[in-house]
């Protein structure tokens, strides 16, 4: 089901229960873009606290734009799960002045890969669902709270305090000639709206701001205190004025204490996409994602809380949003799975989990879904969510099989599954392959790895030969004058040092411990 | 007439043809974004360089989404200018690997705008035409030639060092039980492309990038220096190998040249919207522009030559590039305009210039042109060029209707044009009204201006009283605790300080000048 914000509201309770009833989800999210020219998001000897620094850039200048999500719950008697997946587009839409203009950074090559995937970027701008962290919700509240309770004192009925630019002079301006029709035209209008007594308010047509400083002046002067004037925009951005008839001081009363209403019914609306990851935290339920680290930091921060600078606070942030998670693309890196998927990628996988010795799980979708999931439509959010939790029940299953005596079905709390709760994968790394939320990470020996520097010209050829003598090695470059060389036969690491370290080379190359460490090692020499 | 990449080519005759014959050219830009958080791209006592760093900053965060122009070429029989607009969407299509990346900075406000102005973001990623500084376009073709130099020696026919990322084992893989019955179908698919003898090269349908290593190492194995691989990016941005069939050494070179011919020229499609600039550059033709100061900036920093930091240093390139320019909101900033143009936005002066005291100017547009602009198209690029251009016709005639006696038309080339030549305006300024590309900057005396610091809590009605026994000011907020303030009657200058600098006092007040000059404000204290 498609969600913009044409049919947020009315599809919340359907979410909702979506959300109650299921046995877990699965999620996904897009992006507008990854990575910072010349930073690689991931390097195969990040530290689980260095990845998240990476992680933590990016998710402050780049945008999830689309998010997917995806209910499975499962039917005992007919043995079959029904999927309910959504698709959210979201967009921070500024919508009063008040409201944050967030500025986001796009990666070009994201954009072009999103619309070659079928992304509508006009929709997403036009009706994606806005969405605010309970913070800026709490400050926005409070400023209308406050700017009401200033105009409701009556010195402030006249509008001139408000829609004006600071810096202008204030004092009236002299009408010029060719604006006497105009000026003539509204006072005319308006005379008209307040003899008819059909309306309680007319909008007058849209102007420019000299118009409406003019509209401004020219009704206060005329019509005084029986007349009340507010700047509204129309759908096309332009201004236009308000009249409202007064015929007594609480008649400006209510119409100020409608307006503020009003002003915080509308930051309820834009608190929008918000609502949706709140209800899915306070579920508790299990959230199943695939290499899930981005969309799970990106999640967090955009719609609730700016991640933290601490590494370690971030793990027991995640905990508390987010209670269960699994990785598919963790439990598919580990064994049993391991020695069968030599592809992760979420397509593949899905391809691969529906075949033997996989069972390829029964998953419905409900009649009153749309179809649009019949074919394949990877890369849209919803759809990567909906195919996410088919790898992960046929995952689970496959757990089971190995039992002995084999269990047909194996349900999202199983203790089969303990060894992958809470731990997210990390991607690229060759030696620790997640971060654990709910315990210290891994912290393997990196007594065969070693930093070298060298001159821009060399690669990966100029590297192994170096190395040739020790057997083959990885290479995981950090910028195009640096590198980590890992050892494939670590018994031999002693000699790296001795034989290579040589006055006067154009590489230097030192162990990762003393590279880490580089106070340790100046000591030392 | 819309410029995407689909027609980009083909039109580029009819582009030249309007530049070179026209009497000048009007342009606009849409943009991404115009300002970052909590600063303002234009405060009301900049000096020229202030702002040139502040639209420095912003050049190179956002970006010009669209750009616009509009030929103007008058024919003396008719008397009737005839004019030829062109829209076009630019993206930085990154159309290779090697080719730039580009990051960029959107406002969400921004982008919520230009949608609801009819924007297409969707045909802005997918038909955008791309662009290349000359400096990149030099590096890729570099980077290609050098590539090839190494590629055509015998020992890189092989692809295994093409493709694939550092830092993975190249030795040869097993091939996987459930990847037996794939690479059986390629070698079949293979031998009977040879067999047949009817085409060169043969596509094998997109798989992951496991089968792709694969299926280079099975077919090398196979049919070794019989045939030629190579990877290459299908429209859905999956990979696939070619095949070509290999009869002697000489189909190798061939095969390697014919590649590199298409590399380069796909780099010189890329350079696509670049070269509309230089045509515009290189005609030498009038540039006429509205509040043009950004436009100028983002053109030259994003399709030729990054922004120098130094402002003198801009101002030559921007002379140096466009050596004729005006600035239609200049124009109507000064007399006799000022006193006629109460707001100087661009649809307002259109409308104005359209009824007397002016002349509305005979414009059409050809006969094959699109229809499109019979409506108002307001804030779509080649539309605001458009009317640009026609402000500028009748803002020039204008001058003439002011000689005497009278003249009908004032051509581009008119010395009475020469007082706005190559000034930029500077919009929101209120002592320096333009940039002077071709001479040294006005620097009026700001003997009563002051800078003043304050609590949190102040506003303009807070200043406007502390300065009340001065007269009216003009306060040009710098941030949130800090302004400058402008005397209306300069004549009281002298005793602002006295009168106002008190120990104790919860605002900081300093002349303009020792502000600017902090130096000599301490070492007079
Ligand atoms: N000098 C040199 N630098 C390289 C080479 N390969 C990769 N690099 C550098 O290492 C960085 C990371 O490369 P990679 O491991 O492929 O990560 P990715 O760019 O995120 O896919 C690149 O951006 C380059 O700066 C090479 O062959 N020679
Ligand atoms: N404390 C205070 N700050 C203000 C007030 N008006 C403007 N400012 C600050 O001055 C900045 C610039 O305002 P303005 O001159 O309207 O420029 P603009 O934001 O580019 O339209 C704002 O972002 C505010 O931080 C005010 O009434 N009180």
């Amino acid at each position: 089901m498609e969600i913009t914000r044409k049919n947020f509201k009315e599809s919340l309770e359907v979410i909702e229960t979506a959300i109650n009833e299921c046995s877990f989800l699965a999620f996904d999210g897009e992006f507008t873009g990854l990575n910072h020219a010349g930073m690689s998001h991931a390097a195969i000897f990040d530290t689980p606290e260095e990845r998240y620094y990476k992680v933590v850039q990016g998710a402050s200048d780049f945008l999830l734009n689309q998010f997917g999500f995806c209910t499975f719950s499962y039917d005992g008697t007919t043995k079959t799960y029904t999927a309910k997946p959504f698709n959210f587009y979201v967009f921070p839409r500024p919508f009063s002045r008040a409201a944050p203009d967030v500025r986001f950074t796009c990666q070009s090559s994201s954009l072009d890969f999103l619309m070659s995937q079928g992304f509508d970027f006009n929709k997403w701008i036009s009706e994606g669902v806005s969405y605010l962290r309970p913070v800026d919700e709490a400050s926005l509240k409070d400023q209308i709270i406050k700017k009401h309770e200033v105009l409701s004192s009556p010195a402030f009925i006249s509008p001139s305090g408000g829609s004006q630019p600071p810096g202008i002079n204030k004092s009236p301006v002299e009408i010029p000639p060719e604006q006497k029709d105009f000026v003539d035209d509204i006072c005319k209008r308006v005379e008209k709206f307040l003899e008819s007594g059909e309306h309680e308010s007319y909008s007058l047509p849209p102007c420019n701001g000299f118009q409406r400083k003019l509209t401004y002046q020219s009704l206060e002067a005329k019509f005084g205190s029986d007349i009340h004037l507010q700047g509204k925009t129309n759908d096309k951005k332009e201004r236009y004025i308000v009249v409202t008839k007064i015929k007594d001081s609480d008649d400006v009363k209510r119409i100020e204490e409608n307006k503020q209403a009003q002003d915080l019914a509308e930051v309820d609306d834009a608190v929008g996409f918000t609502k949706v990851i709140k209800m899915i935290s306070q579920s508790g339920k299990l959230i199943v994602g695939h290499n899930m680290l981005l969309d799970v930091a990106h999640t967090i921060h955009q719609f609730l809380y700016p991640l933290p600078q601490d590494y370690e606070e971030f793990k027991s942030m995640c905990h508390c949003v987010f209670p269960r998670m699994i990785d598919t693309k963790l439990m598919s890196n580990t064994q049993p799975f391991k020695d069968r998927v030599e592809n992760s990628g979420l397509s593949y996988l899905h391809t691969l989990t529906q075949m033997p010795p996989f069972v390829k799980p029964e998953v419905v979708l409900p009649e009153e879904w749309d179809n649009k999931y019949k074919t394949e439509m990877l890369h849209e959010a919803g759809y990567d969510a909906y195919i996410t939790g088919q790898c992960f029940i046929a995952l689970s299953n496959y757990l089971g099989q190995c039992q002995s005596p084999p269990t047909e079905r194996i349900p999202p709390g199983s203790p089969l599954l303990q060894p992958f709760l809470n731990k997210i994968f990390m991607m690229r790394s060759l030696d620790i392959p997640y971060m654990d939320l709910c315990a210290p990470d891994l912290n393997p020996a990196r007594d065969h790895v070693f930093h070298i520097t060298f001159p821009k010209e060399w690669k990966n050829s100029d590297i192994s030969q170096l190395f040739a003598q020790f057997g083959n090695v990885h290479i995981g470059w950090i910028d195009d004058v640096s590198a980590y060389v890992a050892l494939n036969s670590k018994s031999v690491a002693n000699y790296v040092l001795k034989t290579l370290c040589k006055k006067g080379s154009v590489y230097r190359i030192r162990s990762y411990n003393d590279h880490k460490n580089p106070k340790y090692d100046e000591g030392t020499i």
